[in-house]
């Protein structure tokens, strides 16, 4: 066997894609079935991590702590991970996650603000847990700036660091350059997270797995945010093909995606019109609904509204520059 | 402007995907809107290709010749193209075609059969019009056989000759040495058709124009056989992010897609167990419903036949095999 491990995230990621809907019955039978496919880790949390069920981030069906212990219930096999990010999810959380089975704990932030993660990857340090160090939106930051902040993460004592594209926007020589750069300045395990609103979330993992990425993610029938993540039983299937053994069984994981995960779809996966959008301009899924509103309001195309915002890397939080954002660009408009 | 251009294959490959329902409706509507889009090429005929329509390949709702002169009714940037298989179309087909005003036709020959394309590629030529050897199962011959025969077609005459990956079967790798091959062997334009069975259309496509394929053909939503092809809108918006401009324009692409395409899709293109078993065995999608018989019948997985089949190399034609290949496998399953 490689030293490639995947990490399932349709229970996670996936969480977004289904609004927040996972009964502990889902839940239950595709952890069992990935546990009986031999995948080494799930991830069972809110879309936004522990602590994400709310107004703003989306009010979950079943309270996800009821979700992580179904699935240690019926995980021999697979060890049951979680999200948390700081701020969302608190250190009270992650322990009583813990508590109820959870081994591994990726602790996520914004690839900028890796400093917001040392405390809460020390207690999970501490608790026992194998601990990742998550950047998210990692295609906003250059290569110095992200391994500048990887390497805060190690020093925290992550014992990997993910480089995530939440915005699936990275092409794959960026994320050469940013796999091969870890590698070259960190001595922990390098993880990439795609997703695929450019389509590119199997050629760009391939791309970091050349470049010495061992931990990547997948979500079975793409049941992840925007457009989905790199499709795991896909990727079994590509890297069975290319000979590197990930200790997965192809084929149980091909029936329970036909047979379990996709029932629960409430439509297949496709790349739309919105989810292509969020690629092409980098930015949070979160900035659709406020762009749509803008455009609407000052009579202007919401995508570049959106490019816009992709171009002036602007985060989570700074929502109110989108209606500044939109009123500069019919101004420029009308003065064509 | 880049000098690479595109051939949107929808209303050609994507036959296969509707089950050759198209209507001369909805062929107007989208070439016009394509047309509009400024799409250099869009290839209309059924999914096998001029004369294709039978009970063996599927009967056509509408005449092709009437979908092909629609076509080239609102199309007047866009240049028509047509698919010819000798054995399948004739070159009384083609003759017809021309006059209806197709300006290009792509001659396809399964990988290793280059020399049935001689007569209707010298006919294509003094015909006036642009033409294509297309290399069917690329994935199928040998660097130095695809260089062989692609050199073949080159000397009937062929302006453009193309790497076909028909079954999606295709790694990054593979494409890059391929294409490596040709444009060092051959003087012609190289292009690369994909297909998404491995979620590699678009990665693929990459590795294709970075070795310097510039003929790519895609598919607007992915309608096209199998999981589909590399999606166009997302293609145009891939590359216009490296800097590569199609001379398309991209929101127009975007909202053809969403409001004329995607409704006439039967359902979302994604990538199911059956087309993830075609490309990872590398096999056509005719043997599917052969194998599925068989494995009925012996008893086995019907993936075991399938990738047994690719193994062995079997090709169209040869289907006489797939019931002696699962007869062996059964056995060798008895002796276990």
């Amino acid at each position: 066997m490689s030293n490639l491990k995947i990490t399932e995230v349709a229970l996670r990621d996936g969480s977004h894609a289904i609004s927040h809907q996972f009964t502990v019955e889902q839940v239950t039978s595709i952890t069992s079935a990935l546990n009986e496919a031999r995948v080494p880790y799930i991830e069972v949390t809110h879309g936004d991590g522990l602590g994400g069920s709310s107004l703003q981030y989306g009010l979950s069906r079943t309270d996800e702590l009821k979700l992580i212990e179904a699935a240690v219930g019926v995980a021999d096999f697979s060890k049951i991970s979680v999200l948390l990010l700081p701020g969302i999810g608190t250190i009270e959380d992650l322990k009583v996650a813990e508590n109820l089975g959870a081994k591994m704990v990726r602790v996520a932030t914004h690839v900028t603000e890796a400093d917001v993660s040392k405390q809460h990857i020390e207690t999970a340090k501490e608790l026992g847990m194998e601990t990742v160090g998550f950047l998210m939106m990692s295609h906003m930051a250059p290569v110095e700036k992200l391994v500048e902040q990887a390497k805060l993460m190690e020093s925290y004592g992550a014992d990997v660091v993910y480089v995530t594209d939440s915005a699936g926007a990275l092409l794959p020589h960026e994320v050469k350059e940013r796999i091969k750069a870890l590698k070259q300045e960190l001595s922990v395990e390098i993880g990439f997270h795609a997703h695929n609103n450019l389509s590119l979330a199997m050629g760009n993992t391939l791309a970091a797995i050349e470049e010495g990425a061992t931990r990547i993610d997948g979500s079975v029938r793409c049941l992840g945010a925007g457009a989905g993540n790199t499709q795991t039983e896909v990727l079994v299937a590509v890297l069975e093909k290319m000979g590197i053994d990930t200790g997965i069984d192809l084929y149980k994981m091909m029936d329970l995606a036909e047979n379990i995960v996709a029932p629960i779809l409430p439509q297949p996966q496709e790349i739309t019109k919105n989810s292509l959008t969020l690629g092409f301009a980098g930015v949070y899924s979160s900035f659709q609904v406020h762009a749509n509103r803008a455009a609407k309001k000052f009579n202007i195309d919401s995508r570049d509204i959106l490019v816009e915002l992709g171009k002036r890397e602007v985060v989570g939080g700074q929502e109110d520059m989108i209606i500044d954002v939109a009123a500069e660009l019919a101004k420029a408009k009308s003065l064509v």
